[in-house]
């Protein structure tokens, strides 16, 4: 930052580099001319994979579109997301299925039958014309743990409406599913405010 | 995942390693007992940074926060968010504020104050006790140009009420925002749609 006025050759050097930066940038957008659904995946460690999906969806419903969202972990997490989300029923066809951790229900088999179930949901979303958008929140969990197949999953993608956005979220998403995917995140933790004690807080984890 | 019914042994071993694994998780959540304001930044080169910001902005709304949003870079991004959040005008103040990308404007003193104004919408939301939730988006882009001063951020974010979150978003995050956050987070790019010629997509980028 600079207390004094800029030069006047300064300043015309900074628009010279700036209109030769534009015109890069200008022809890289100029040859992305493809409109489809993509497939985005967000994975890694760190926090922002849901909540990102979580923003996507609200730019959807901004620009009007029918959204479908299926939560594959049920549990005391989500709450404020889908307390704010549930006020659009007319827009958003809104899932929380699958059970809690699997360390709290301790229950391989009910784990794998409600894995089942949501993912029952979601196919018929992918299958879907009507709906715009669908977030599936923590499905690569279900598919680490192969509660659901993988190729079963990739094949219900491939097969969906050609304008049909996919949002999938959850850490150590499989191989078969980023080569798929037309952008896929890692979100990579830096720190985490629970690693110095501070509890999950609403708004941000809740 | 197995088509036949487990044994009953491998049931319970599966029960036995989930409680060991229940036990571990809760005596680290009983360990995070502070309760407070966290600062939370996303960056990195990655997609998911302002829509994971707007997840949590999503999330405080869903528990009746008042919420404060400053957009550091207009441009014709943020079309779908703008549209959605402007909704709620009683729970939110949404500034959409700062010029377009530097290439756009190509001019460098108009950049400067522009991000300057904005930043004195911010300064005012982090001293608004009010205020339980503040997105400042793409800040880290001013910083990083030193259009604003990184030591009178990290002051004003040190001074504000002790229960209000922060997420400030933007690539190149500078070291001492890092060093003062709670929880940060790389968004490391693995793929994007972009790079495949697929334009930027409404309810995705748009």
């Amino acid at each position: 930052m600079s207390d004094t006025p800029e030069s006047s050759s300064a300043q015309e050097r900074h628009r010279e580099r700036m209109q030769r930066k534009k015109e890069l940038v200008d022809r890289k957008i100029a040859r992305a001319t493809i409109e489809r659904g993509v497939l985005v995946v967000n994975t890694g460690n760190g926090k922002g994979k849901s909540s990102s999906g979580f923003g996507m969806l609200a730019r959807s419903l901004g620009h009007g579109f029918r959204c479908g969202v299926v939560q594959f972990i049920k549990g005391s997490f989500s709450t404020g997301e889908e307390a704010f989300f549930r006020r659009f029923p007319d827009e958003l066809d809104y899932h929380v299925m699958g059970e809690g951790y699997t360390w709290e229900t301790q229950d391989k088999a009910r784990d794998i039958q409600a894995a089942q179930a949501a993912w029952q949901v979601a196919a018929n979303m992918l299958a879907d014309t009507s709906l715009d958008f669908v977030l599936l929140d923590e499905l690569n969990i279900a598919l680490v743990k192969s509660y659901i197949d993988v190729a079963v999953v990739c094949e219900a993608l491939r097969a969906r409406p050609p304008q049909q956005h996919v949002v999938i979220t959850g850490r150590g998403a499989p191989d078969a599913l980023v080569e798929l995917a037309d952008t896929v995140t890692e979100m990579r933790l830096v720190k985490h405010a629970f690693q110095a004690g501070i509890k999950a807080q609403k708004g941000i984890e809740l």
